[in-house]
């Protein structure tokens, strides 16, 4: 291991071409970040760092680019891993063959799961990781007052201990927004412990006064804009706004327009949320490059955007080591496209390594299995109150819900039962929810936003109960159940959150359930994704957590019953 | 005096109306630095942080700006503060009532007098000044070996010590290219110290491998551009780049076509080294703004670039106080506008403060003063060799020199010497140079970059010599003598650098000074200022220091006799 001084001295010689580089990537167009224009040169790289970008120099390895392209690697703005269901090792291995070579991610699902010790595996598995990945630290956990997590309450104080790791960047998005508006004492106090450091932000459709409150309170990002103006006015307030294109939240289509040269450094991508599927076959940060460049993106500005400009607003281009850009000093975290218009990725290396030849080194800790303590409900405890009754109306594609009062056996209307599964043994909460299309059985996950309850909706109480069963058994995870038989199921041991397989079987069992669920009716697109987020309240409008129905609007839960 | 605790509390709730603000600019079109577009609002301010942007607060004081513009206040990217003569307090005067809020300081002069006595004037003022003002440690004390300076060498070691001021916010320019080029170890261990802060460059010329080697140092920012390709290799290469325009050194002409909207988050103004008749008649940041607009550069990107740029690159835009922009809990650093065009300043507040309502509270330490420890020479003792000789060639507005080889007693040839000063009791250095004229007397100068020793040029050695004894008996200045006797004297007590007078009253002096050597037959139009670039052995090609000759290009001392 050579110290930072030898390092230091080598980059300054390999420079001067008084050391022969690791590597070299000849006759290649590149992206000057700065400039903001594709340059033609050649890009030396030692010791995992570019140290030239014009010829002159050797290396012990040469490839010839001729016609195509060089891009910084991208950057995911803001991510909550364990959405994409797999292990730290196993997301490196699937986005770093995309270009995603780093990310800020924030493990507010496994924070909700196991408190500290969540977000210790994501600080600990960071330092283990080939790819570069920093770790916002959970902001509100619990999310709200009006679900039951298993990771109790994460006081500015536990914050605080954990943001002297190396891998720890900043303060995750702060969704408590009445918090900061209203000026509660642990919302200042985290705050104020990480004033000099970034703090994400998530308020989405806040503006005006409120907005500029939330801005004032020195937030400085958010990933929440569903609407141009909205996200015009964070651009505004100094709010640096990523767009995210999720599985389920997609922004990109609506702010695209926002995204020139001159927004360019305060704008970046991001995918929150976004499943192992969708990854797989439509991309990750490539994705939105591309769908970026397809609504009339400059491919320059979209390839800064995606790079550089993250790594500015999170400190990254500072420091021994720099990120974001092709120059010299900066780590050689690259893309190389056939293709730049088209984002067609036919190379990546991470600190000058081909990502093809990294074997991940990563273990799972055992102590994060068997969070799944609930006891399997009878059927009968999963009836809801009959007559008029407020009924969830999910929304294909949106987080958002719409609500209703209807008859509780009105067509198409399902039961909704989320059930505590962190020790305490309550009774499961229990609603109606129409949206999902009239199904002949059930489905059920272990993820459900943000305290990864259990949560199933179902036609029948008894094929509901087969599929809490199921997940309680495995540890959690996602089911199907048609005919009182489990006819799909993937496991999810690891906090009841992420698989331990690789991304392409995965991908599969995914396939799997889903044409499952399209078995027993379901009409949604993304049923698993849809379902874990009708227990999040804190999106609009109604909601089901452990402790009954959320009117999200009033903040606080109300009767089933109309 | 309010806890940063209370300080946030009171921005949330002013922002949301639920305080009266303590001033509203009314009816105003102000920039967004973020968007770089103009827009039309209302800017309420509290405790000097900036709480809303449209209409719809009150505020105990109102003031309305139809049709006027307002921009965040000025920075300058790189400044010597002592070029100005100007005691902190002074300069704080003169440069906040045209717009500059805040500067980025390298105290270098006072730093070669002094040594980290010098470094400390300047973090002490910063601590008690109202205007923003951040300290570069001086990375080059003395700036070569090739001559004399009093403040000895500053070690890694020195400048380490002082990096934990407040006020202090990296390295300073390092001029110092071939020690980093070369990997002298006292270098390293400087750009090693200050990894992960700022590092601020200095090398002009400077292109191809060796910038790559200088960019893959850690060096980020260069204000020492004169061309423009050599300007855009800098910033392709990660190297933010300041467009100076000094009182002898102007690269605005040159530089303005590289600043766009593609470049502009990575570009700056700075001023170097500007004299106070330039500040008083041209102006200071707002100088560089109008003949960058001038020269069609669009007024949104200029006014970006005077600000939110440069407080972006030194990392001032995150925190609990931001600096560069006009949106929530940003600093009330404004400046209004009746022009954008023109760049009319028609009022400033710092912190939310009119700047002609602030009285300095600034006092000056007396041990800077007395540093002029030489005596007097004889006439004698300022002849320089006979015959063909090596002749320095000042040219008019640059700090480059040319160089010819000559009889000493050519036409136009005038004599040139340099007394150390610093205590050292040596004899000074002589030789001959040609451009200021044929001059009927001398001039004499205590500041002498980079070391400040005693030089003056004359026709007669004992003219020279009167100049000298009066800058000694004076404790430094500059002296013009004509027939034998003192015509025009300015004192400069602090360090034999800066004078104790306002701006006004120096300005009136330095108005007599440049018209005395007009008398005696001067003809350049800044003699003060090329004279003192004489003894600067960094800058090409041909210098005289207290040691001797220095051929710059062979970087060592030459015989005067060819």
């Amino acid at each position: 291991m050579r110290s930072t001084s030898e390092l230091l001295s080598r980059r300054i010689q390999a420079a001067q071409g008084q050391l022969e580089c690791d590597l070299l990537l000849k006759d290649v167009v590149f992206l000057d970040a700065f400039c903001c224009e594709w340059r033609h040169g050649e890009i030396a790289i030692l010791d995992g760092v570019i140290v030239g970008i014009e010829p002159g120099l050797k290396a012990k390895r040469e490839i010839r680019c001729a016609n195509k392209w060089l891009t910084p690697g991208f950057i995911d703005a803001h991510v909550h891993l364990e959405s994409s269901l797999l292990l730290p090792t196993h997301f490196q291995s699937t986005v770093l063959a995309k270009g995603t070579t780093s990310a800020i991610c924030d493990p507010h699902e496994l924070a909700n799961v196991k408190g500290v010790a969540g977000i210790q595996y994501f600080l600990d598995s960071a330092a283990q990781m080939e790819m570069d990945l920093w770790v916002m630290l959970s902001s509100c956990v619990p999310a709200t007052h009006l679900e039951t997590n298993g990771g109790g309450t994460l006081t500015a104080h536990d914050l605080k201990s954990l943001a002297s790791h190396p891998r720890a960047l900043g303060l995750a998005e702060m969704m408590n927004v009445p918090g900061v508006l209203n000026r509660d004492s642990d919302t200042m106090n985290k705050l104020l412990n990480f004033h000099g450091r970034p703090i994400d932000g998530h308020c989405p459709l806040v503006k005006g006064q409120s907005l500029s409150a939330y801005a004032a309170s020195g937030i400085s990002s958010c990933h929440e804009s569903s609407h141009l103006e909205e996200a015009r006015e964070k651009l505004t307030k100094g709010i640096s706004v990523w767009i995210r294109e999720g599985s389920v939240a997609k922004d990109l289509n609506e702010l695209a327009p926002l995204l020139t040269l001159a927004t360019s450094t305060s704008m970046g991508f991001c995918t929150d949320d976004r499943n192992p599927l969708d990854i797989a076959r439509e991309g990750h940060i490539d994705h939105l490059i591309r769908q970026a460049i397809v609504r009339g993106v400059r491919p320059e500005v979209a390839y800064r955007t995606a790079s550089w400009s993250v790594a500015r607003h999170y400190g990254l281009t500072s420091g021994f080591r720099r990120y974001g850009a092709i120059a010299p000093g900066y780590q050689a975290d690259l893309v190389l496209l056939g293709d730049a218009i088209q984002c067609a990725v036919e190379g990546v290396w991470k600190a000058g390594i081909d990502v093809r030849e990294i074997s991940p080194r990563l273990k799972i800790p055992s102590d994060l299995e068997n969070s799944v303590l609930a006891s399997t409900p009878e059927a009968s405890d999963l009836e809801g109150p009959s007559g008029r009754v407020h009924v969830i109306q999910v929304l294909e594609g949106k987080i958002i819900t719409g609500r209703k009062v209807s008859a509780h056996d009105e067509a198409g209307t399902m039961r909704l039962s989320v059930l505590e599964r962190h020790g305490k043994k309550t009774r499961p909460a229990n609603g109606y929810v129409q949206g999902f299309g009239s199904l002949q059985g059930a489905i059920a996950s272990s993820v459900g936003h943000d305290s990864h309850n259990l949560i199933v909706v179902g036609h029948s109480t008894e094929e509901m109960k087969i599929a809490l069963a199921c997940l309680i058994e495995s540890g959690g995870g996602f089911c199907v159940v048609q005919n009182r038989k489990v006819i799909s199921h993937l496991p999810l041991p690891l906090g009841g959150l992420m698989s331990i397989e690789s991304s392409a079987s995965l991908t599969t069992k995914l396939a799997e359930l889903k044409s499952a669920s399209r078995e027993i009716g379901c009409t949604l697109h993304e049923p698993f994704l849809q379902l874990a987020f009708l227990s999040l309240p804190v999106i609009p409008s109604l909601k089901l957590t452990d402790q009954g129905l959320v009117d999200v609007d009033q903040f606080k839960i109300i009767d089933v019953r109309a």
